[in-house]
């Protein structure tokens, strides 16, 4: 048998993220939306495969990320990974250079530039991400602008690592970028510690993660005090006080989706795949 | 946003294939064996894309499919995908020549050789296929023999096409490679003339390939009395006299699994994406 490339275990960890339940509020593999279903993230991490081939080819992180995001918005589900391929591009290309570290992707953030940062703002034009409106005086570089904010990136000179600063308050994904994935890949640790199935350490992940810190996703789509509860209940179940099937459906019912928190949890599976987790 | 290639219709076949649910006795979304997982699957799909791609570059088929068998195999639920690559393989080859009809995988099969016969036989040596005693006078061409065999063929000058005619009559597969893959044509018909969710059209395409002939892989596991009754209670299904998920939860006690019923699936999801199936 032949082993998997890196870009292989990219792609892997995206399916296997999405196949771990229960992940509450998530799309799982016995859950969905009626408009956001399983199949549609099947296809986008089958869609993304090209842009983390070329991570994983040495091409410059931006663009590698915009060419994932632009291969998997081809379903029609909408955004099924932005946030997740954000999370595993920069660790594609570490891998790919021999150090899956906090040090390494920490290189590899580090040597963003502008251009990086213009890719980034492209890929946003092929498919709808829910984001805040942006702070105050940064109207200009509203990621919702797409390439139309590009001028303003390049006058200020700000890489994709100064974008992911800016933003790294009120993004749990930017916030990674700034800390050398730390939570990424302490998960990882936590998954290859595990025992049984990985989908189900897949979930375990989930949880872990969403009691450690509020899901920004939730606090940007619903509000600060229900991704406060999201925190709390996903606590509750790892003590044993709630059910995890029973508030993954009612997260669903009421479509509270921690999104973010799902995103670390296909890093953290790469990073695992990358460090001998057996499929 | 990007169109999927070829190969990468092929993978997302797989994926959409294992995800159908309810399946009466085979893996799938909801049900799975303690050694057999849907993790399998995933990571077995992941795995035998290189070969996908091959197929679709014009690599002779049998090789493509042995690399592609080779791929799948780098997991550790065993076989997983090995049939529905068979099914795939030469489908992939005639729709990369713009032709995925009847008569262009019927020109692929028929322009194969000794050497795509010899590919075929080195497959089974990535993993353990559960395949009947060959034939009287057959033993020397037991698949089992994997590359032992190839003297053999070469002394008869067996194509790839011949060898799939000599099992045609005892393995589903087979006969799909003699018929110009008819089933598989006329189930991806059915998925495209389906409605709803693509993996609820795959699971329908399963029960109804199941109700219309016995499925070999449960004559060669269990015996053909077994596959009579799988058939007669697919039917019972569709005539809406059994449950499909009861029937589901009781063939996967029982041991009792249609593979092969599932790999001419994958391949009419494969056809159905091909003509413009919207995942």
């Amino acid at each position: 048998m032949s082993e998997r490339s890196t870009a292989q275990n990219a792609e892997l960890a995206l399916l296997l993220e999405v196949s771990g339940t229960p992940k509450p509020g998530n799309v799982d593999r016995e859950r969905e939306y009626d408009d956001l279903r399983f199949e549609h993230f099947l296809a986008g991490a089958v869609g993304a495969r090209p842009g983390l081939d070329r991570a994983a080819d040495g091409e410059r992180v931006g663009r590698a990320f915009e060419r994932a995001v632009d291969g998997m918005a081809g379903q029609s589900g909408g955004n099924t990974q932005f946030g997740a391929l954000l999370v595993l591009t920069p660790l594609v290309a570490a891998a790919s250079e021999g150090d899956p570290t906090p040090e390494g992707v920490a290189d590899v953030v580090g040597d963003t530039t502008v251009a990086d940062a213009a890719d980034f703002y492209r890929a946003f034009e092929h498919v709808d991400v829910a984001v805040d409106d942006p702070p105050e005086g940064l109207e200009p570089l509203d990621v919702r602008r797409g390439s139309d904010a590009i001028p303003t990136l390049e006058e200020r000179g700000l890489t994709l690592s100064d974008v992911m600063a800016e933003s790294a308050d009120v993004d749990g994904v930017a916030a990674e970028w700034t800390s050398g994935f730390e939570r990424v890949f302490d998960a990882a640790e936590g998954i290859l510690a595990g025992e049984g199935p990985v989908a189900d350490r897949a979930s375990r992940a989930f949880l872990r993660l969403l009691a450690e810190e509020v899901d920004t996703f939730v606090v940007t789509r619903n509000d600060r005090e229900t991704a406060a509860e999201v925190q709390r209940r996903a606590q509750a179940v790892l003590d044993g006080e709630e059910d995890a099937t029973e508030l993954a459906e009612e997260f669903v019912a009421r479509d509270v989706n921690p999104g973010t928190t799902a995103d670390l949890v296909a890093g953290a599976l790469f990073v695992a795949l990358e460090r001998g987790l057996v499929v």
